[in-house]
C-alpha cells in the first residue's frame, strides 16, 4: 500500500513495541487458557520500591515516588495439569539470541525451579523471520555449560527447542509445544 | 540476609503492623526453602497502574504517579516437589475469620488453581491466641457452599485445617503442614 508524501510509517513497530507483540500474544493466550480451564498462568506485576505515598483517603492512595527494580524471578508462572510452569519471554532482532537479554539470576531462578520439580523454559521470538521457539531450562543450561559464547544461535533453537505456531484461538499455544517436549523426554526415558 | 524486591523487613511487631508479622515469617521461610532447595515460593509484587514516569535517564526512571490496584490473584505462589502451590496469608484479631478479608476473586482464583490440579490454600493467623492454620481451598469452598455465614469460626480451622507451629529454622514450616494434608487426603482415598 502506498501512502502520499512518502509516509510509510504506519506499520512501523519500534523495537520496544515488538517486545509487546510477543507479550500481548502470551497474555491473550493466558486468558484463553484460564477461560477454558486449561491452565492458570499470570504475568507478574512489575516490581517496584515505593518511596512516597500520598494518602488522600484510605481508598485513594496515590504513589508519588517509586522506582523500578530488577526482577528476582521471571515474568510468568502458573499451573498446567498440576505441574508448576515458569518462563520468561523475549524477542530478538538478530539471527541469534544474546544471553545478555536474560538476567543471570533469572536463569538461576529457572534452574532452581527445575531442581524443585517444576518446568522452566524461555520463549524466544526471532523477529526477522517471525519464528517463535520454546526452549527448556535443561537445554538452555546445557548450552551455557557447553559454550563460552555469549549468544545462542537460532540453529540451537531449531534443533533443541519446540516451534510454537501462532494461531487464532489461542494466539500462541505454547502449552501444546510444551506437551511435545514432555512427550519427547518421556520417550527418551523408555 | 537478602529479601526479594529489595524489601527490608525489620522484626518490629507493633499492634499496627502485626499484619506484617505473618508476612515476614512467611517471607523468611520462603528464603529458607529456597536456600535449602526445598521449594521456590515468592510473594508477588504489589500490582499498580503507572500514570507518570520521569525518565531522567534510561537507567534511572522515577515513577511520579501510580495507583494501587486490586490484585487478580493471591500473594504467594511457587513450586514444591513439582507441585504448584498458591496461597493467601491473612491475620484476624477476632475469634473468627471474616470472609470479607479475602477478595471474592481471590477465592475464585484458588478454585481455578484446584481445577487445574494445583494446590490452593489460605494461611490464617488468629492473633489473640497466636494460632496459625493452613486451610485448603477444598475446605474453604465446602464452608462457603454449606453456610450463609460471612465468617468462619476458629473451630472450623481447628477441625478442618492444619496447625502450623512457628519455629526457628524455618520460621513457619507451612509445607510440613501441607504434607500432613496431602497424607491425610491420600489415606481417605484408600
Amino acid at each position: 500500500m502506498k501512502y502520499p508524501n512518502g509516509i510509510n510509517k504506519v506499520y512501523k513497530v519500534s523495537s520496544s513495541n515488538r517486545g509487546m507483540a510477543l507479550e500481548a500474544m502470551i497474555n491473550n493466550t493466558n486468558i484463553y487458557y484460564r477461560d477454558n480451564n486449561i491452565a492458570v498462568v499470570y504475568k507478574k506485576p512489575t516490581p517496584i520500591t515505593i518511596n512516597k505515598v500520598d494518602y488522600k483517603s484510605r481508598q485513594d492512595a496515590v504513589i508519588k515516588e517509586a522506582h523500578f527494580i530488577i526482577p528476582s524471578t521471571t515474568d510468568y508462572n502458573g499451573v498446567y495439569k498440576g505441574m508448576y510452569i515458569d518462563f520468561e519471554a523475549k524477542e530478538t532482532r538478530k539471527e541469534y539470541f544474546p544471553l545478555a537479554n536474560i538476567h543471570e539470576h533469572q536463569i538461576r531462578h529457572l534452574i532452581n525451579i527445575k531442581n524443585c520439580g517444576g518446568i522452566g523454559f524461555i520463549i524466544v521470538r526471532f523477529v526477522l523471520d517471525d519464528k517463535i521457539y520454546l526452549l527448556t531450562i535443561e537445554k538452555l543450561e546445557a548450552f551455557i555449560n557447553g559454550n563460552s559464547r555469549k549468544s545462542i544461535p537460532k540453529k540451537y533453537f531449531e534443533e533443541n527447542g519446540f516451534l510454537i505456531k501462532p494461531g487464532y484461538k489461542p494466539d500462541l499455544d505454547y502449552l501444546k509445544a510444551l506437551d511435545q517436549g514432555v512427550e519427547k523426554s518421556e520417550k527418551s526415558i523408555k
